[in-house]
């Protein structure tokens, strides 16, 4: 299993925590999915390393940005 | 036509303003609607008189509050 930590830009309430859960869900090998807008913080795991470019483009689908790392 | 405006406590994003937006527009009457999460305003056009209670129900139905006025 992997864990990655992004930290996400812009989200404000529990809508776009939802909105980057089904989007970051729908990456294959996911697992499990910590958000939190409180903290800016999207956690992923996975069943093996997800593509960083994939992970960023289901957040900016959602329609929010990942900080750079 | 009547206009009403109601503050909203607690919209933060344009998710919070389509589901104040949703639950508003079931409302009988209803005609046009103005909701703006930055402004904590709720503004509605309706062909007759709402009901504050049930103005007041739908956006709490949304997960929001309107201000004591």
């Amino acid at each position: 299993m992997t864990v990655t930590e992004y930290r996400v830009q812009g989200m404000t309430c529990g809508h776009c925590e939802n909105a980057v859960r089904t989007e970051v869900a729908k990456l294959e090998g996911v697992t499990t999915l910590a958000v939190s807008a409180a903290d800016g913080i999207l956690r992923i795991e996975s069943t093996a390393e997800l593509s960083d470019e994939a992970v960023r483009a289901a957040v900016e689908e959602a329609g929010y940005e990942v900080a750079q790392a």
